[in-house]
């Protein structure tokens, strides 16, 4: 019997590509994450809020992936840190290739940290690691209660969760204290943050959370 | 040269099938729509308020589409309506391969339509027809105002979008007509609806535009 197991094969030639870019990054002292979440939690505003704070105190690198378009690379820009925008072109997630080229376009000698915002998708980024120390998963309280539940995967691989869009609430008829129950029950050890972008709510929590992450890697 | 054209294939051989589905179900004299969004734009609670409003009245039968549980068939269930259960396991999107299996267990003699609710991503199920006659885009509000642009090939395909949680919309500073204006820029032919699941408001908008797909194919 003939197999083919192509996905197995990709998944598997893409952490090969995965451990050469932690490496690289290891040996810039430069630490990685990778932000998840489904389109619109609001991965973009959480890391703009972040630059902003930290502006002048941290040195970050950011890399885009998006299907289309180059709209949240500009935003970033903005801010006026070094920026890599990977176009997709209809890819539904970043893999650790496309990151390996991002990561030679990025100034790494004068960084500390890469924040790579993922494409808007629940799903398929989750198999594809990226050379990252850490899962940054956002979830907005719009989205309903029941998405750990029904995405799994992603919890069960993230370090934190940022529960955003707060403000909300009171307008979604969700609990956000089930989400991380739900949430928990995956992935014991899931460190949790309760943000609103919009209001600012919670918001010193995530950075004080983030710091860590932020200075040279030893 | 060797040149490895999987994805190619892949699409092709999904085609095939799908034109395959296609010609099963006009024999039945039944139609087909598949309704895609990202991740808790509200695709189970717009099929749940409209199972209510046509009881009786239409004979629609449900193929429910997960990553993983059985939860939005569960809901459903509760209306009294046939539905097929696919849980991809993972997967990020139906194929026209598993939709052949649910048509396979749904008593199509006794339907006129059948809703397939694809699994929660703005991006894999844009590329996999499934025999349907039209893709209903469900966004949420909530999302934010550039879904359109960034995500272009599902607001390309589909046939109507239902922009939904419009109640939220004094909470999110997002203006629904610039949304509209995006994808109608992508897609001039786009039907457009407004709702909100929650209030009610646009559902009987939504409900006119449905009723012609709820009648026997002829």
């Amino acid at each position: 019997m003939t197999e083919i197991k192509i996905v197995a094969d990709i998944l598997k030639a893409n952490d090969a590509i995965a451990e050469a870019n932690a490496r690289r990054l290891a040996e810039k002292h430069v630490r990685a994450l990778n932000f998840i979440s489904a389109p619109g939690a609001g991965k973009t505003t959480l890391i703009e809020r972040t630059l902003e704070h930290f502006k002048g105190r941290a040195r970050i690198g950011v890399i885009e992936g998006d299907v289309a378009t180059s709209r949240d690379a500009e935003r970033i820009q903005a801010f006026g840190v070094p920026v890599v925008q990977i176009n997709t072109q209809g890819g539904c997630h970043l893999d650790a290739n496309m990151v390996a080229r991002a990561l030679e376009a990025l100034p790494l000698d004068e960084l500390d940290t890469v924040f790579i915002e993922n494409v808007g998708n629940l799903v398929c980024p989750v198999g594809y690691k990226l050379g990252e120390e850490a899962v940054v998963a956002v979830l907005s309280i719009a989205e309903g209660q029941d998405k750990p539940v029904k995405y799994p995967a992603l919890f069960r691989r993230a370090t934190v969760m940022v529960l955003n869009k707060l403000d909300l609430q009171p307008h979604c008829d969700v609990d956000p204290e089930a989400i991380v129950r739900d949430a928990r029950a995956i992935n014991p050890a899931l460190e949790v943050v309760r943000t609103s972008c919009r209001t600012g709510e919670g918001l010193d929590e995530w950075y004080a959370w983030l710091e860590p992450w932020l200075g040279r890697k030893e």
